[in-house]
């Protein structure tokens, strides 16, 4: 969807180190896009991206390993050429539906969402027919949808992960981060935060879904109660959406880990607006007046 | 779906005139099946389907074109591997939805029946990668959804479609007509009259809706008042489920037919049980217990 970070560009790197030749699609596709959700506004930053393809094309050059054969930017009508792209429900068009892998987790906030996101990805994969395709690994459940789509639908295709990439303090990279300032930038690491403590309940040896996600819920209470308690100009408000332990495979909620399957532990919160800003203060895109849903997750890994 | 008759031998043998290597696909599948409808009594013929096809092959041999190089007949494991093939709506697994086509027409009394289709196309393409795909004209709707499939999802194939093959009588050729004896296959002709006189009023020169479905119903009437004068044992009851003039793209219904654009006119007919059999008297598989949902359609071709 454009708005490249280094997320992607490790994608794009890993890709060209296992393939002689790489496409990158840069689309926006709308149909993934609730009629409420931020299409509109979603950074579009053409030039930029452009930009870093072709620093990292450079690199690879000289590494010798693959190249960057082409930015595939389709039109809309190219994409979704009948009917008009649809975000409503049950909505007209021509889809791709994989539940109920698709209701849960980011389902249940975003209805349309995995619909949209497997229906471009059908037409994606139908154009460019490639050996293998990249996803990485911050959208987990997109992840999951996609290789039980290639399952089956017997897509040839092979589906590769590549690992979040993530800024200094553990904040997942998203092309959304734009959208937070520097107050809620720092309160946003709360969710990878959470999930790191709950992932290190795991690797002592806990498997109950309660002394697992424990420590995450007290982490992100106590720190809606410490907003609370900031003054308003100084308050980075957050709701969390869900905090998940989930099957690997069917991404339904476990209550207890099974150490050979392991499990995705992940999580959303919404990072609200800022009630009060004040002055010369570093804000973000946007001045911090939009919510700003954030994702992250981590695997847990099967125990030998 | 197997239970081949000459309608499917004709399409197998144009394929062969076009294409080098032809692959048979003989699966019946459960997707396509409304929870109440007729998958587990659907007729299965293996020898004999295999037998047409090693006779057409042999007469393919003697041509010097193209032959058949595999039968794909593969389990429900195979096509649905990862939760169980679901009829229900809305239903559980990975789907392929073409709307607002699909809920038209035979949509309206089957509502899952092209989601099962759209579906199952979509796997046997991935799977066998055809240059080309060949359905028949008898399942109108059917092809102008796969063009549209094909259409949007940009999948690599081109669809070609054979004409209906009928008997001497003008009934279309169907797996389903086993389920006709002699009473209700006699009867069963009206549907194709029917049509094919709301056709004659287009050749000669009609654009109205009701000029051109006029002498239709006119024949389906007149069918259900001679029935119903009939004595019981004679009776072939039938119920016009619609008789639609089309739009060939939308499939929506027009009042006037663009000549530039031609129309399709098509129609379903349901053959009601026989309500008393006579002894010696010729039924067909299932002793015409079972309703028959017949359908059959032409094409008004545009005009210069």
């Amino acid at each position: 969807m454009g708005a490249l970070h280094k997320g992607h560009i490790s994608l794009v790197r890993q890709a060209a180190e296992e393939n002689s030749h790489v496409f990158v699609s840069v689309y926006v596709n709308p149909t993934q896009f609730g009629v409420n959700e931020d299409l509109d506004s979603y950074p579009k930053t053409w030039d930029s991206d452009m930009a870093q393809l072709k620093e990292l094309d450079e690199e690879l050059e000289k590494s010798g390993k693959g190249r960057i054969d082409a930015v595939f930017a389709p039109t809309t009508k190219t994409m979704y050429p009948t009917l008009p792209p649809d975000s409503t429900l049950p909505g007209t068009g021509s889809f791709v539906t994989i539940t109920p892998l698709a209701n849960l987790l980011e389902g249940q906030s975003r209805p349309v969402f995995f619909r949209g996101v497997a229906t471009v990805c059908t037409k994606l994969f139908n154009i460019v027919e490639p050996e293998r395709v990249y996803f990485g690994q911050k959208d987990v459940q997109q992840t999951v949808i996609i290789k039980r789509m290639v399952q089956d639908f017997h897509m040839n295709t092979e589906v590769r992960i590549g690992p979040t990439e993530r800024e200094s303090d553990g904040l997942a990279m998203s092309s959304r981060n734009v959208y937070l300032g520097e107050r809620r930038r720092k309160t946003g690491i709360v969710l990878s935060v959470a999930l790191g403590a709950a992932r290190a309940a795991y690797e002592m040896g806990k498997t109950n879904r309660d002394d697992i996600l424990a420590l995450a819920w007290d982490i992100t209470n106590m720190m809606n109660i410490g907003q609370d308690e900031l003054p308003v100009e100084k308050q980075a408000q957050f709701e969390v959406d869900y905090i998940s332990l989930a099957d690997p495979d069917t991404l339904e909620e476990v209550e207890t880990v099974d150490p050979k399957k392991g499990a995705i532990l992940s999580g959303a919160i919404k990072m609200l607006p800022l009630e009060a800003t004040v002055d010369g203060e570093k804000l973000g895109l946007g001045n911090d007046k939009v919510p700003v849903r954030l994702i992250d997750n981590l695997i847990l890994k099967p125990k030998a």
